[in-house]
């Protein structure tokens, strides 16, 4: 099989990495980041605002396009390229995490998982192989194999027998990806591109126990994936937790190959992350903070409801070189935001997306300058509210 | 006084004319719809958006601004055209139509009006010589006389006795910009500008009495305004009282000042006023109705939550060319709606702004081209919906 990823280089003092990855829609810098468009738009934001903040990949949720409009209806727009509107690479998820975070009455078993959609209760099965075809039907340029994602705190016992069950899911995923003929031809907005296949990425679960997820990261890289991303985290543990669950798998993953640590975090946990050895990232803080106000700063999070900000002529961020740092104050888009002027959240979840991105940007910088563990401390050192963010 | 005003055409078969208004932060070409910006911002677009729609003017409401962010943010920061970054031409209204329909506990008398806004209940005094020092302070291009806007139905009586007292209020509001020093400053986003005086415009009550229509517009006319308002419409009353109450008082408005219909109204109306000699508009329905899913076509509105658009891959308007209709279809902008997607409401305002904007400028070159009158019959023919839409 082809290796899509190039590893262009590292760090000599961290496990931080510089890549790129080759997909059927175009080519992602890592360490990237990848703004979540859960129900087919990234919220707040338009498709050509995504290419003006120069995200180069955008991630979709499988189950959430699954039960709102449908597969069908993505069918018919000749997948979620062209129902979107966005020509960038996209990966989604394999719709697990949400079952299990967000749907009613689920039933797991070998086969797969049985549950009710949380919007009007329908029933509905998904299988690993479901659950790939599914993601063909998308049309995504990257994949997820079906996991099960288990909650913080959870036994031993539960942990080691859940995956146990994940590796055999992803061993029927990648049967499915192995036996499917490329032909998926991906073709977004009218623009001709070459046929190019998915290329499909497993998941390392195993809680927060070093002994399974490494057995969980070995099982995976037997069958030999584009990419391997590390899931259950960020799922309310300490970020301590967090950060072991990546270091216990880390060191069994093959280096030709992308890693992707799911579902996190703040600003300075991607950095922790990057150092080590993580290179994609996907988080809804910078979109789903900025509905409430919050900007991300160099410095930390700044909640623009706050009063002290009525009277502010600055910027969000006075470095800060995105369109609503360029054209709006503090005071006013404080003002957007108690009125709740839609404007207002436009403007901070655009400037926290930049600030994510561009993070990464510097961060890719940093990496081919051998700079890069000197900035993570730096940036780290300097970030002053990172306890007041919520992990999800 | 020098006249702003310039009547470049007249059409033959009926009262509409093309002209171009001249104020301290650009031209206005007429007939002309002016944007709502409630709150410093038309809702779910942002000020570079408005010039890409080539929205020459947008219109502010003194009520609400002075209620929050309050005046002195917006002194803090320059002016409304700073505060919110849009250095286009804006009008603002007196604030009285909002103390009429918002505010609570209002008690009118001869000196202003007493009431309690609706945001936090705080008690304030409007006078017509405060509504001007207020619009002074956003630094408006074109500010408004306070007027008591009475309701419908209204008794003669009263609407006789009203329209007495906005004509008393509005020499009131004359005499302090008569008495204005010429410093208003227009220098919006840093820019340079000369100084310029602000443009002041009457407004016409008279409820739906002929009389009193025309006896308010020649009281108007006495204090030289730079030009006239028709107010009191579009607050329920049939659409032929609507008319009505406009062409009682437009025969006794000068020509070469521009005329402005408050508050309306639907594609069709807007016509059937150009052609009955008014030049200026400004309505919600565009924005408010796009909130709701609703877009204006020139076959009438569609309601984009309907099951019918699920797979329909058209634009809104196969004629439009909107960013929205250029980029998106039905399907995909019902999927948003239903959704709840913020970028679903973006899309179809872009869309319903564009509409609003675009029949004006198709009136234009209407008029110019002295086939105005076909255009308006044919289009006020082909519009479907007119009465599915509450007037506002």
């Amino acid at each position: 099989m082809q290796n899509n990823f190039e590893l262009l280089g590292s760090d000599q003092h961290s496990k931080a990495r510089r890549g790129r990855l080759r997909t059927a829609h175009g080519v992602i810098d890592t360490p990237a980041f990848m703004p979540v468009g859960t129900q087919g738009s990234v919220k707040g934001v338009s498709p050509r605002e995504l290419r003006e903040l120069n995200a180069q990949i955008i991630l979709g949720n499988t189950y959430h396009l699954f039960v709102r409009p449908g597969l069908d209806v993505i069918k018919h727009f000749g997948g979620l390229h062209n129902f979107m509107g966005w020509d960038g690479p996209i990966l989604t998820d394999s719709g697990g995490y949400q079952i299990f975070s967000l749907a009613k009455l689920r039933k797991i078993s070998e086969e797969g998982v049985d549950f009710q959609n949380h919007i009007d209760g329908g029933r509905a099965f998904i299988s690993p192989e479901i659950a790939m075809e599914i993601q063909a039907a998308l049309g995504s340029d990257i994949v997820m194999v079906l996991d099960e994602c288990v909650p913080y705190p959870c036994e031993y016992d539960y942990a080691a027998r859940s995956g146990e069950l994940t590796a055999r899911w992803a061993k029927r995923c990648r049967a499915v990806a192995s036996a499917a003929s490329v032909d998926f031809r991906a073709d977004a907005l009218g623009t001709a591109h070459t046929t190019a296949r998915q290329l499909v990425f497993g998941i390392v679960q195993g809680g927060t126990f070093d002994d399974l997820r490494r057995a969980s990261a070995q099982a995976l890289v037997q069958l030999e994936f584009d990419g391997y991303a590390i899931g259950g985290v960020s799922v309310g543990e300490p970020e301590e937790e967090m950060m072991r669950a990546v270091q216990s798998a880390e060191p069994f993953l093959p280096k030709q190959k992308p890693r992707y640590a799911m579902g996190l975090g703040t600003p300075p946990q991607l950095l922790q992350m990057i150092a080590r050895g993580m290179d994609m990232f996907d988080c809804v803080l910078p979109t789903r903070l900025a509905r409430n106000g919050t900007a991300f700063t160099a410095a930390g999070t700044l909640n623009l409801k706050n009063a002290e900000f009525a009277l502010d002529k600055r910027p969000i961020e006075e470095s800060c070189a995105c369109h609503a740092c360029r054209q709006f104050t503090r005071g006013y888009i404080r003002h957007l935001i108690k009125a709740e002027e839609i404007l207002g959240l436009r403007l901070i979840t655009m400037h926290n997306l930049h600030s994510y991105l561009n993070l990464m940007s510097q961060a890719r910088t940093e990496i081919e300058n051998g700079t890069f563990d000197q900035f993570r401390k730096a940036f780290v050192a300097e970030y002053k509210t990172r306890d007041a963010i919520p992990i999800e």
